[in-house]
């Protein structure tokens, strides 16, 4: 494997450019010294969301505390894809595999909703987010995704920007396999229970809605969340 | 929802017929009675990979025995997707996820298989075979798929069927994208670290290996092998 690849990645906040000193946070302090069982000279990688890639090294680290000194740009910011998760709440658990891979698979937006047949009706952003840059870190991508506070699926539809096509996972409806996005898009999964008919007449009426389908096997919503995802980021002519 | 298919699904290894008469095993009859709270009359519907899915009742309910009266046949035992899935052994719980969600997804066989980078070379198979059961029971699918003893990568190659590709994940190789299969097919994702340079030397010199990637994207193991086989089983003119 590429040597440049396997120093550890880390999302900061602050600007990145060439002899920028970093504080990293607590956590990534404790993560790069307690498991990774890094030590100062040693090499990591920062990227911001906006500045690109770069090489940094270990100046200092003492438990929960490290300094990072920032060194050469080794990539330019590049556009990521245009492609929004919208996500019935789940259980805890599926929530966070969701925000995982979604991440992995590179959406700019997780946009919690709140459906009549959710289970849940409250999200912890922080926890989110903290997967988000956790899996931005590991998946090489530049930026982290915004992770939205939660709406109804009223407000998402009546807020939803000019467009941006919506394509909606629907199960047994006879809607068409999901196929790749071209231009702005965003996907909606509903939840385990699936919409209320009132729901689905409510999204007939938004002619950026797309329904579609995943295929004939029914697939635990966060499968549904995945999938969807890869099929709309499939390379033309597949 | 159509409530024919909100009765709780089991998977069974007797011979499914009318008016026979099945002994749900302890852990199903936990299940049903005390975290599904069903009792005498309630009903359930049965697969047994073989002869299509009958609805039945709870004859009689007791702790952990269970006695299911088969009604009718709801549907006939149809093909399922010729697609294996072979994966380097990954972390307990990301070959757990791998487990469930390539079942979702249709798999047919789950085949385990030790590479240099591999971090473990055992795995658990009566836990695969019940996560696999589970998430049959959940999906609506009349298989289960075979959940086969772990090989090494060489063993995996030299006893490949033929007439079967092999659809290698390769990250960074430049390999066209994953297509959809066509005829009988296996998905292989390597280890979290890559497969060796003599391992991949070693499957260029079989001709049933086709190097594909799932795009410009780092993905964790168990991310990579959802989406290769949900590109694999997109509809063919996507």
């Amino acid at each position: 494997m590429d040597p440049s690849i396997t120093s550890p990645r880390l999302f900061v906040h602050a600007a990145l450019g060439p002899g920028a000193g970093i504080v990293a946070t607590p956590a990534q302090a404790h993560h790069l010294g307690t498991v990774l069982r890094r030590g100062p000279g040693d090499a990591v990688r920062l990227f911001n969301g906006a500045d690109g890639e770069w090489s940094a090294r270990i100046a200092a680290l003492r438990r929960d505390r490290c300094e990072l000194a920032v060194g050469a740009r080794l990539r330019a910011q590049a556009p990521e894809p245009d492609l929004w998760l919208a996500f019935a709440l789940l259980k805890r658990d599926a929530t966070d595999l969701v925000a995982e891979k979604a991440t992995e698979l590179g959406v700019a937006a997780l946009l919690p909703v709140i459906t009549g047949r959710t289970q849940a009706a409250r999200v912890n952003r922080e926890r989110l987010e903290a997967i988000a840059i956790a899996a931005a870190e590991q998946s090489e991508r530049l930026t982290v995704p915004l992770v939205a506070a939660p709406v109804t699926l009223a407000a998402l539809l009546a807020d939803w920007p000019a467009g941006r096509a919506l394509v909606v996972a629907m199960e047994r409806q006879g809607a068409p396999g999901v196929a790749p996005a071209r231009g702005p898009a965003g996907l909606l999964i509903g939840p385990e229970g699936g919409f209320s008919a009132a729901e689905l007449d409510l999204m007939g009426r938004h002619a950026f809605v797309v329904a579609a389908s995943l295929g004939d096997r029914i697939l635990r919503a966060e499968t549904a969340a995945i999938v969807g995802l890869a099929l709309m980021q499939a390379p033309a002519g597949v």
